[in-house]
């Protein structure tokens, strides 16, 4: 095992079970561990984690951190280039005359096999996102109509949070007609919503820090539904053939997925269902991303996805069409690989 | 002007009056200054940017920079050292042959001083602020007793967010009894609240980008109030002592605000009070911090702070008393320097 140091909170969580916004964790073998933290944290760290020396680092981590890395006599040390910003890597390295080797994504790399504990967590989480899911819904039939896209946000953001009960794992898009076909619109409040319009919910909420992501796309009526895809139904029949390439392709990418097989291919699957259809260049992002701790890790599904699936890995397959000024359509659910093959966490009820 | 780049969000928009989650910003000289993005965002951008001129750098923004700061010529460039990330500074340093300049906090210490607009945004941000405020005590009154510290916490934003229509300038810190005395207590599913029980309640908005921070603790019962800090009664004389205490501090150091002082005097004033009344050792932080785009910006309210204060500047002053496993008392209020003296934004009705 190579040396190493980590910062970032989800990278922390992983190593010892607890994280804190100021710590730094550092491994230099099976046997020598420490997490770094200051006076706040120190009596709670203490409690949760066993596999590491708690060290009481008072004002300056990165000094505490050089004291213990000069007395290991440690010749290199793994850091996350993308984790330290320049000052605090200067800081931490600066006339120590170590080898930090730079290595990107350390820890999501660590973390892109799951255990079968933390597939459990994160189809937990997938399950109560999509209860989520039919709240929104519910909540839609009585007070949906004539609320602006900032107060359906917070509806959404309520229905996903359950009084206070459940974290977001990010800031759902609600996003109406037209702005659903961006994939970043705010929040617009002087567009309200009116029986008919196409309505995009992508959301998602965390379970012992476990993220869990979800997209569906309905029409607003009596059939509006963000718990079953596959019997979404459109009025306008532009609408329903791009609904039903979207939702060809998801299966397409979902089909693909097996043990062996590159993400870029997965990423194909889907893509090539939207390109035979016509629709190639509305599909203006990647097929998916893995889901963990952090909402978006590896394996990166794209055309440019070298990562070969393996079991246990998870991820998003979210294709979408985004017709730019009418609408967007987009279907997303999260799989695991488990026995080598993909499994729908909590797709449809 | 020394030619300078930034990337932070809040800097982007105070440099051009927009700003996106991928995106840079040059600026040479008086007439010459780019904002780089990538397709998502380019439309918007040249809708709303008078001061620079747009550039799609597509998939590179660091690639484009360099390119522009080659053509420009130029020998050195100012960059915060705290916004760019050992990789990104890398990338976009590597073989120029111009000296990089770190500044850190380049942009905060431009933004030290508010104009009176900026003034007037940051008072409509803490009006709107404790209008959630005076929600959160209504709500409390109906349905606060027997809700667990999450439910209060999710009401707390609730109130904050007022269906949807504000923004939250940072999560809300809802604690009952002790914890109210750990600064950074996570909320507990197992603590409900009682009568009679210390709550402290910290939290604030956004107005139109700027930020209101505000904490009260009050007692549960018929006269909980989050409203007014002035008349505050608990039955436990102890807890009456040391609120008085708090009070009489952040007073002092109102009233020791003037052009020309040094934030360390400022904290000394809050200090002093505590200290005099045998509790220094409880008051585990600084006095204040700034507030404008960011919710922690300059000056520095600390027995460390060496900024002169001027007119313009706008921070918050905020001791506390944290009695371990027993309770924690905090008061505080956004101050303007306006005429030369303080101007408390919204504090009581």
């Amino acid at each position: 095992m190579k040396p190493y140091i980590v910062q970032n909170e989800n990278a922390l969580y992983y190593e010892c079970g607890f994280s804190c916004d100021n710590a730094l964790f550092l491994r230099f073998g099976a046997d020598e561990a420490y997490f770094l933290t200051d006076g706040r944290y120190v009596a709670e760290a203490k409690e949760n984690i066993t596999n590491a020396e708690v060290v009481d680092a008072k004002r300056d981590l990165i000094k505490k951190a050089r004291d213990i890395i000069k007395k290991a006599r440690l010749k290199r040390i793994v850091f996350d280039p993308l984790e330290f910003s320049v000052v605090k890597f200067d800081a931490l390295s600066k006339n120590l005359n170590i080898v930090f080797k730079p290595q990107k994504n350390f820890s999501q790399k660590k973390r892109i096999i799951k255990t079968p504990k933390e597939i459990d967590l994160l189809e937990t989480a997938a399950m109560i996102g999509r209860d989520g899911f039919d709240r929104f819904e519910q909540i839609l039939k009585t007070c949906g109509v004539g609320e602006n896209e900032k107060g359906l946000h917070y509806k959404a953001e309520s229905s996903m949070k359950f009084g206070g009960q459940n974290e977001l794992s990010f800031k759902p898009i609600c996003a109406i007609n037209e702005n659903a076909a961006k994939p970043h619109a705010l929040p617009d409040k002087n567009k309200t919503l009116k029986n008919g319009d196409l309505l995009l919910l992508d959301a998602g909420v965390k379970y012992r820090r476990y993220c869990s992501d979800r997209t569906r796309t309905t029409e607003i009526g009596d059939n509006a539904t963000f718990t079953y895809k596959d019997t979404q139904k459109f009025k306008d029949p532009f609408r329903q053939k791009i609904y039903d390439i979207v939702l060809r392709a998801q299966k397409a990418a979902i089909n693909a997925v097996k043990i062996g097989v590159k993400a870029s291919d997965v990423d194909k699957a889907a893509r090539d269902v939207i390109e035979k259809a016509g629709f190639g260049k509305y599909f203006i992002h990647s097929t998916g991303h893995g889901v963990g701790l952090d909402i978006h890790e590896l394996p990166v599904i794209s055309p440019y996805g070298s990562t070969v699936i393996e079991e246990g890995m998870v991820f998003t397959i979210e294709p979408g069409i985004y017709m730019p000024n009418e609408f967007g359509v987009r279907i997303e659910d999260m799989i695991a690989i488990v026995d080598g093959k993909a499994k729908v966490l909590y797709g449809d009820k």
